[in-house]
């Protein structure tokens, strides 16, 4: 039985989207795995009670008093509160006694968590999160998406490794191409920290590295001169690419919709706008941690939080961490000067 | 007579596409203007050959020898090619003898060439590209667009100023609103760059600064929670949103018609396809230069030279270069220091 740990207290829309979430899960995935509820045993107790139906048997609930909020500091408020849902939730894991960390609440407190009680990988710089980007064909994986503001161009080059894992492991593409966002395919073009991250994948054979990207390569379709899986960049490009993504998908809708408001109710059309919606993916594993960690968008509805813990039940069953740990120990000596 | 300086050169379909879009707009555009097309007089008249219609009496040929390269490092080019077509074309306005310049060359070169050749405002720290969004709706104007890759929250804060002035002059909005854009709303989001800039931004009481926005409030639409029209970032992140936004809109609609090909055979949707067309809006005129120079696309079809000519025009008329100078002549003490 895979034991997956669910913050009940994070996320904009806790504890209902969280509770009704896994609620879904337990009904519609495979039944291989129990869910651990973390929070306040009252709050969880009176919103379980609006999910008369949920299978009691597979769900435990772990009591933890305290929330870190949004707005609060990740690193000191993981210290000042270790009573939080999110440190009580990853503890359950270091000790052994859980799988797999879901969480919708605040990101960077999952991840100085994570990284605290689990670890990283040897090898890894940082941990990452990545993110898919529906794109009605092949999906890609962007990382950073938000969690790592600066970063060094080594840390730039281990994400490569991060995220081919992870395509690997949980979208299924053998052979992943690794792209790094720029602003133009030149050696010369970018930032010193671009520059010096293409070089450094330049030396490491073990990747298939494609090289700069553009803005325009993320997508496929016929605008794309370069076909990549993984696209590497910083927290700070890959936060606002991906938001504004988001919403691209829902003006475009909104725009055809204005003009004929008839379209979408064609079925083919309206499975496109499922098919670019976010929370087919829900959640994004924390890449380079010893274990299972999922961030959730704090906005994530039911859905959301499903699929969320979908993606990490497929971490835990297709060996993720394992795997990180292999590719970054067989990773060439040159890229890890 | 305003006089506009065209780089017959520069750009990926040179001489070409500049010659058919002076042939354009000399034709479809108000006749208080004449172009000066600056490049080697054999090539450009071999081209003009093609054009017969043309009005000779209201083009001008000067010559320029040499060319800058897309691939050449700006400045060092700039030094060693005094004979290229955006040295002799700037020094045309620089000596009196042309209004404006307008190049699809490289863009840094026209950058480095603008700025020693007819130099900043007082005040202004650096000379930045804006690009305009289409949105359907009210176009949003991003800046810095590629130019400048590593930004100062000095030079940041001064992109507000040059975008304000932009927005009044060239798209007509009375008092438009600034947003800078970062990974959250709240303060200490974003990188310390971002965040010193934000601190200046609301020391500036001149400016319409509603504070940080997202990724999701580039556009307008109903996922947008704060209205802007003036958006500030780095050069690396607005040139990054720039292309992919262009991609996405070919690929959304290259979605739908692959799923409902008769879709956009419908006016009203194909109407919507060339509002999001970014050669509706051409060029991109350098703010904070002592005169006018517009940067066009390197792909710039006829149609986007045309408008970038009608841009050029604009900007003359309206007198954009004195109010941005008037604009840094009343900036704040806050600001300044």
């Amino acid at each position: 039985m895979i034991r997956v740990a669910v913050d009940a207290m994070g996320g904009d829309k806790a504890p209902q989207a969280e509770i009704a979430g896994v609620s879904q899960a337990l009904v519609s995935l495979p039944d291989d795995f129990i869910v651990q509820l973390v929070g306040r045993p009252e709050i969880i107790e009176a919103e379980l009670a609006r999910h008369p139906d949920v299978d009691r048997s597979r769900l435990e609930i772990h009591e933890a008093a305290d929330v870190i909020g949004m707005g609060e500091k990740p690193l000191a408020a993981v210290r000042k509160k270790p009573h939080s849902s999110v440190v009580v939730g990853l503890t359950l894991q270091q000790q052994g006694r859980s799988d797999a960390f879901l969480s919708a609440g605040n990101t960077g407190a999952t991840l100085a968590a994570s990284t605290m009680l689990l670890g990283l990988h040897d090898g890894v710089e940082r941990a990452t999160v990545a993110t898919v980007f529906p794109t009605g064909g092949e999906p890609v994986l962007v990382l950073d998406g938000g969690a790592n503001l600066d970063c060094t161009a080594k840390e730039l080059a281990g994400f490569a490794y991060l995220g081919t894992v992870y395509m690997r492991d949980i979208l299924g593409r053998a052979d992943p191409v690794v792209g790094l966002l720029n602003i133009g395919e030149e050696e010369e073009k970018g930032p010193a920290v671009v520059r010096d991250a293409h070089r450094l994948l330049k030396q490491s054979p073990r990747l298939r590295y494609a090289g700069n990207i553009e803005g325009r390569d993320i997508l496929p379709g016929p605008q794309r001169r370069i076909h990549v899986d993984v696209i590497v960049c910083d927290g700070f490009v890959g936060n606002i690419v991906l938001k504004f993504y988001e919403s691209a998908a829902r003006v475009f809708v909104g725009l055809v919709m204005e003009r004929a408001p008839d379209v979408f109710e064609r079925p083919e059309l309206r499975e496109l706008v499922s098919v670019l919606d976010y929370s087919t993916y829900g959640g994004a594993p924390l890449l380079g941690v010893r274990g299972v960690s999922i961030i959730c968008h704090g906005a994530s509805s039911p859905n959301a939080i499903r699929n969320g813990i979908r993606v990490a039940l497929q971490a835990v069953r297709a060996g993720l961490s394992a795997h990180t740990a292999a590719e970054f120990a067989h990773r060439e000596p040159a890229a890890q000067s």
